[in-house]
């Protein structure tokens, strides 16, 4: 699954060094998940609920800075997601200005392992989020 | 219900002018809210989720900005809780820096509705808010 | 100046009882202004800047909530901005669904000062944000 | 350097899961840091702003998460600060309950640069920056 999200930066999202809070980045990395999956037709309220019968947590993150972003900044987002075995998948993020997409200004990823909600014991991936993850971009 | 809070200003509440992002000093306020919640006892987790019975939103806030809040100020925030109808209560907050308790660097206020969880319709305020609002400091 | 601000509401943007966290929204409303000022060839990182001669904070801001936000909620801002006096202008926002314009999902405003950045005593209100301020939609 | 920090989750750092948001660990994780600093005798203001000589920016961040936070939580974070070369140092962040400080519910770590806040190529690690990284606790 290959998605491309474009995202503005909002003063918000600056800190008093006068450029995105480090882990705002990571924030705009889950704003890309979140519109490759509403992309595909997932409910986004009920995926991030946790009241169906399967969860699908981050269990890590991490991310390189190379160039600082600023106020006003329009950012691209290029996500890759793949299945990495039968209970998680892993996104890789790439981040660039629209004007600029030869040089990322950071990469991150983030792995999510999908839970039984209730015993908190590992499940297989879903067939809807398995197809949504071999989905050919 | 009156309720003292200290809170450290940090780096990732503040925005490229250096300062507090001005919507951050509502969620400081929030912060006194919770405090003064969990010292009389109420179990947060239940008390903000929307899943028991009875919900009580924020349906209105607003704030003043007097003096500017920077990364590392030592906060004081007084809280002051009101019922103002059956199913209303107002709470009032003062915002100093704790080296200066002469001079507020903010003033804000959130009002609150007792509502049903399912209909969304207004319901009498629940004995127990009820207790922790008229409780003497 | 009336300008249109579209924002999808992201996970980041809610809280534990599903809904956009209450200060969030005035964070909405924020982004709504800056696309207003970029949209008018204003630098927004000079702007939000503390660094030039002059600086433009909020010293007030208001909020009423009339229904909860989603993870996923298309939002329209329509933002209303006006001269109130030679030093001052407020901006009005209201809120919807984009798929109902009919009923705001809630209405904020925020009051702006134009000060000297170093002595912060009250400057008139610069020729660019007057014009900005003036410009009919 | 090692240094404890106290932080209890707040309802606005949690998401529409009910529990804290993922990128909001490093937030929690990044005022250890500056409480770590303050300790110290550092300006905090003047460290973290980008008009000194020097800055001292994230270049990497990574989190692993083994059980969820939850509003009201009393954290404690244990950091470990050590210089990794003549122009970097590395912070690693154990993230505990208070009750239960066997099981971490997560581990982070922060890569930092020193860099000539003008040119933005790398410089040699500050005196004080070192003396800091270098004190025993």
């Amino acid at each position: 699954m290959a998605f491309k999200y474009l995202r503005t930066v909002n003063f918000a999202d600056t800190d008093g060094a006068g450029v995105v809070f480090f882990a705002n980045v990571l924030t705009f990395c889950h704003g890309a998940y979140e519109a490759a999956l509403a992309a595909e037709g997932f409910n986004l309220q009920e995926f991030f609920s946790d009241r169906g019968a399967v969860i699908l947590p981050i269990v890590a993150a991490d991310v390189k800075f190379y160039r600082p972003m600023y106020i006003g900044d329009h950012l691209e987002i290029n996500l890759q997601a793949r299945q990495t075995s039968d209970f998680e998948f892993e996104i890789d993020y790439q981040i660039y200005k629209v004007e600029n997409l030869d040089r990322a200004l950071a990469k991150a990823s983030t792995k999510h392992v999908c839970l039984d909600s209730k015993k908190r014991s590992r499940l297989k991936l879903t067939t809807e989020i398995q197809a949504w993850l071999s989905k050919s971009s």
